[in-house]
């Protein structure tokens, strides 16, 4: 049976914040603090090099991966984790790449994130044979998926407005001229209801510091289509992706898993925060959750427009077509989410005038939403966003 | 003033251990568990985002590389962290192809850590342009340096034997013919005094987690000599690596600095213990350091040799070939290690017949290295090995 949500208890949130900032870093799962400090003194501490069997360190890299697949309608061993999203990111599209080796484009959007884009560059440099990376504007994107693509990548839900792409139907149309399909689903995996298996798709790639709250700098996860995962050419040909690390072989033998999408000595520390955050999952139908968000973030849209008419929405206003965040434009954005940060609703800021608000059904309910409107009222039709001490630009927001 | 060693005080080693094994994975600093409860109950959980600015989570990469650049002879600004040395090593080398187009060879050694060797072969596939990967026997690498190298890559010392190239001299014969050096400091980075100044190689690369004590799976770094810093072609083209990360940029431009060997969002978590677990080399003289640990390793091969004539040297005789470890060969090791191990003696295993034993003045002293070889002693001598339980072999030792 289904948990209720929201489960504000299985999260420690400060007193008198409101966060809307879950689709940026997730907050504290509880127990994490404890769990994280048993790996650290009792396993690594008190059993040292041999807690890699001990403890089974060694099976905690798929363990994850198994129990994100889970979350995002993909199969058992079809997920590997480790390293950052955009190291997944260059794995997907150098396999991908390798898969179509006659054709030259690479097909994104100019709303992907950046480093998605940058690790395409980065690649077409290494392999410097003429490859294109083509980035229209997303709504484009379906037509520009031509005969000539050789891979398509994109990102689900659009970091900035949290437009959300339709897998299926574009993944469809990839397979139909004859393109790889890549899907980065940073704002998507623990934000939407995913069917991986069901799109059809050969890659997608995430992280799981955002919506599934593994903490600062947690590790990203790839997924191979099950019939390509003893096919694929690992780019990043790393030791505990090969078939037998400790045979200490010359020769690089991939796994005959996905388990070959892995690279190097997994970040034990984070992967046990990030397999303990992963428990705040156990029992929550994706269902439930994406129809809790959606009443989430049309009542912070109702609520928003009535209370402030200089902001403007910059979202799909049609749900079906959101992820699981809520965005206005607004000239002073940047000023205006540090006045409301300071007055407890945490959303953030990106350039150039974006105030970004994500909603996450596990520790949000209605009346967090009300209250979140009724601050950004006061922030916007006070003005105090003119305090100087909100105009000083810091590194991140 | 150098502090004197050991510093015992500074490690929570369990009762009874003798730790042979901080090249594989150093043991847990003091402090560490409580350290990293701060960042994650205090930082994470109370600033939740902000804390990339309040808690300088934006900084700590390039903090936590100098205080490395401090250790192996690096200045400040020449080192990045993050990811895992399998992804440095790609990192450098792709960097390095590109300083040498003209050329198709990658030198190696065939004693080099087969995750260094299996990442050139996947930058190779990558590539596809009829590269070579040769591996001579290491004694045989610097007559190999021949004109048509592109790039030497070694690791420093031999992860079985222990024995040590010469840097300097390979790194001159390298630069004669015209090739790029890049070495592997996996097994030099806190065991061996370092002058990467001194030796004018273009790129090092190391991991943190053997004689740093940075913790399982802790964060790699990479050194690029500073007069590259700013013209060096990234591979792995991550946000984190721009100029201008939070600018969004659509095009990848490089940070101006070591920086832009950076990829993506940093583990923040294990990059806060490694930056604790670097306090303990506050004080530590090299030089030091570096005589303790011959003292202590000259000590043991006088001390088995004398006990165990079943067992021979795999290691250099010769101190200033070896680095911080001596290994000992025997037929029977795996079973021999694990009999030790279940006696507090813990070593590692490397196949086929390698028993390795770590030197780490940082926490062990004359006495500790005398129980050890009396403990290993009475496995040889008494054939304790032979007790079928240490026949099984797990999945790492």
């Amino acid at each position: 049976m289904a948990v209720k949500l929201p489960r504000k208890d299985m999260f420690d949130l400060p007193e008198g914040v409101i966060y809307l900032d879950g689709n940026s870093l997730g907050p504290l799962p509880s127990g994490a603090t404890e769990r994280t400090a048993e790996v650290i003194r009792d396993e690594w501490g008190g059993q040292l090099i041999k807690a890699w069997n001990t403890a089974d360190w060694m099976a905690l890299p798929k363990k994850v991966g198994d129990r994100i697949a889970g979350l995002i309608g993909a199969p058992e061993g079809s997920v590997a984790t480790g390293d950052t999203l955009s190291i997944k990111v260059y794995q997907a599209l150098a396999a991908a790449l390798k898969m179509n080796p006659e054709r030259r484009v690479i097909l994104s959007d100019n709303g992907n994130f950046p480093s998605d884009l940058y690790m395409a560059q980065g690649l077409i440099g290494t392999i410097d044979k003429g490859y294109e990376l083509r980035t229209p504007a997303p709504e484009d994107v379906a037509e520009a998926i031509t005969e000539d693509v050789a891979v398509v990548m994109l990102t689900q839900v659009d970091y900035r407005s949290g437009r959300m792409h339709d897998m299926v139907e574009i993944t469809r149309k990839a397979h139909a001229v004859g393109a790889v399909m890549i899907w980065d689903l940073a704002h998507s995996a623990g934000a939407v209801p995913l069917d991986l298996t069901g799109s059809n798709a050969e890659f997608a790639v995430g992280c799981s510091y955002k919506y599934l709250n593994g903490g600062p700098g947690a590790p990203a996860f790839i997924y191979v289509r099950p019939d390509l995962a003893t096919t694929v050419q690992p780019a990043l040909a790393g030791w505990l992706g090969h078939e037998a690390p400790f045979a200490m072989d010359p020769e690089y033998r991939p796994a005959m898993s996905t388990e070959r999408m892995r690279v190097g000595t997994p970040p034990i520390v984070q992967l046990s925060l990030l397999d303990h955050a992963l428990n705040v999952w156990d029992g929550v139908d994706m269902t439930d959750l994406r129809a809790a968000s959606v009443a989430l973030s049309e009542c912070f849209i109702k609520e928003v427009e009535a209370r402030c008419p200089q902001l403007t929405l910059a979202s799909p206003r049609d749900a079906k077509e959101r992820g699981s965040q809520v965005s206005f434009a607004f000239e002073h954005g940047y000023a205006a989410m540090q006045a409301c940060i300071d007055r407890g609703v945490i959303g953030d800021f990106r350039a150039p005038n974006i105030m970004r608000f994500g909603f996450t059904p596990l520790y949000l309910d209605e009346a967090d939403v009300i209250r979140a409107a009724e601050i950004i009222e006061e922030v916007i039709g006070k003005e105090l966003w003119r305090d100087p001490k909100y105009q000083t630009v810091s590194k991140v927001t």
